[in-house]
């Protein structure tokens, strides 16, 4: 297997964009990488998209996609993982590239999930769970959420606004990121006091839904020349794995088992260790998934991940930073996508391009992302 | 890239299993074929399917069948590229086993079409055309293809009846195959008397749905024994190539440009020429579309597709056997499987497990897969 490096990135804002077709939003930030890479067609395309078959009456996003981007006659393909969409169609660029069989290649995420109305996303949304053994029974995936942060209360002693931290250093960060969705800090009065929607999950719990895309740019690390102005950003580490796909089958639904073996793979390709993690975009879907991954990749014990927060070792001058450009809770969650706004974000952070929410000498970063309610997850380490 | 080698194979009846779930479908396809590799366990899952989640309200099919045959914790995606989503879901396993990064991996499709009404896996199939441009139009997927029949008549002076021998190959073939939809042989004048679905496409020029599932076990060729029983079937070719997604685009709608790019890429690869294969696997999902390909891979002159037919040189005894099994009009159209079953076929032949219709010293066999109008098409070839 070659090294791959990550020559350019590309997004848009996460928003409601009424007025742009999947296509458009797609294109925008697949052109904004391309531009950045300074390449002007590419070899294969993979999108990662979760349900624009049923949101957007558009399979096929692969041909569908490439020939808008000017490459057509490429090979492309749409890659789908449910919410590891975005991580998964990296991770084929990757393989595609370390192969040998591809030279250029654009891995991209795209959702658009705000011409539905909410009820309709929200069951669409539920396609990600077992559609026997859960969906049928009537839950939603905030549910499902929200039974496992309940059980995680109660396992170990936490109160409900100990998760505030997790969603308050979200809000901060993303205030300072143009391509966020939600650009307001919050304080822990307006997280005590916002409606829930399952218990104990609140609306400053939840990730919101968004339209978005998010795309980059690899090929083979030898092929770059140091004389490049910006800095290279290797690809160290890659690892997937699933879980069962009901929560109900674990034997526990409090440890994210697919997380730890994607980052164990993921830190062994790298031979490296949590301690050296600069820092970690990892999947604030619901605070309590923040928790669970922070314990899973290592830099917390199993029930400890709250206390980070707590401590203040989780903004962007602590430990290990999270959610710097403000996560999924505020830069937002346009699920097929968000695999790929991490990847952004990393490079984004290695390149010291982070503007008031970088994080200083960053040299090593990961990105986690999670498919289901952590029944699919894929970890990418970049470093310079 | 280290060469790569097909090890086990498995598929089950295309049929309306209505008493059969999505799981259960793919599960009896992986389940066979890794049997017949005799591996109990596999690194990575790729799962080509169309559109589950609008047909049966099931997304993130890695999870969800991981799990299922006994490869909980595995890597596991589900790829989509229309009717191509099955050889789209073979070359991402190919690619990971070459890359070196997986050293099992299972190349599944599988689709579940006959649970919804007609006209909403009408609608659906029409995801795989452009939604603005043709499908809001009002336009369906058999239309499109009726246009460019009717196109290709006009052209090249062909009359309809000159199509029938495609279909009368194909049940004639499907009546041997135990696994195929339709198990009898069709006359002249039954395809003459045939009701017309768009004219001038009718029901005997048509694929029908179906349910169903195929799967392959793909390992490095190297790990394998001379002395294993069965030859040894190596994966000498990969092409895959998009084209404009909707077909008003594309300056020339009678030329599968995207086929012939995939197959000359495939064609380089394995060092080979059109002289070389015994038999094509090729995409009938219309009649149209068997000649198409004949004329993409170099079997005829632009225009010259039916004289093949109408020689009789597409039988299985004839100079380029097509639909050996029964091809996707006699076998069946599920269409995220179909590229998988086309790939399960030519093993069959390689190693002459054919039986009533096998080719005589298959030697190097090709499967290609079409997906949408022509806009992406996957290219392999297998020899021993």
């Amino acid at each position: 297997m070659r090294e791959v490096a990550v020559l350019g990135i590309g997004q848009t804002k996460i928003d409601e964009h009424w007025d742009k077709s999947l296509r458009l939003l797609a294109g925008e930030a697949i052109l904004a990488a391309m531009q950045d890479a300074g390449v002007e067609r590419v070899d294969s395309i993979y999108v990662g998209n979760m349900m624009s078959g049923s949101a957007n009456f558009q399979q096929h996003l692969g041909a569908y996609i490439a020939d808008w981007v000017g490459s057509r006659f490429s090979e492309s393909l749409h890659i789908e993982a449910a919410c590891s969409s975005g991580a998964a169609s990296f991770r084929a660029a990757l393989m595609a590239v370390a192969s040998g069989e591809v030279e250029v290649a654009v891995a991209a995420g795209v959702e658009k999930m705000t011409d539905s109305p909410a009820g309709e996303i929200t069951a669409q949304l539920a396609t990600a769970a077992d559609a026997d053994w859960e969906v049928d029974q009537g839950i939603s995936f905030v549910a499902l959420n929200a039974l496992v942060m309940r059980r995680y209360m109660h396992e170990y002693g936490w109160q409900k606004d100990d998760f505030a931290s997790f969603s308050i250093n979200a809000h901060a960060n993303g205030a300072k990121n143009p391509y966020a969705r939600f650009q307001e800090p919050i304080s822990l009065k307006a997280y005590q006091r916002a409606p829930m929607v399952a218990d104990p999950i609140n609306v400053y719990d939840a990730s919101p839904m968004g339209d978005g895309a998010a795309a980059a740019v690899l090929v083979p690390a030898e092929a770059l020349q140091r004389s490049n102005a910006k800095p290279i950003i290797r690809v160290l580490g890659s690892g997937a794995a699933t879980d069962t796909i009901d929560v109900q089958s674990r034997r526990k639904p409090v440890w994210l088992t697919a997380a730890e073996l994607s980052v164990k793979q993921a830190y062994k390709q790298a031979g490296i260790g949590p301690e050296d993690i600069d820092l970690f975009e990892l999947h604030d879907a619901f605070t309590i998934m923040a928790t669970l991954s922070l314990e899973a990749a290592g830099f917390a014990q199993p029930g400890q991940g709250p206390r980070l927060a707590l401590d203040g070792e989780i903004t962007p001058s602590g430990r290990i930073p999270i959610a710097t450009r403000g996560g999924l809770k505020a830069r937002g969650h346009p699920v097929g996508a968000t695999g790929m706004y991490q990847i952004v974000e990393v490079v984004q952070q290695l390149r010291q391009e982070a503007g008031e929410t970088q994080v200083e000498n960053a040299r090593i970063g990961m990105a986690q992302n999670i498919g289901g309610s952590g029944s699919n997850i894929i970890t990418h380490i970049l470093g310079i």
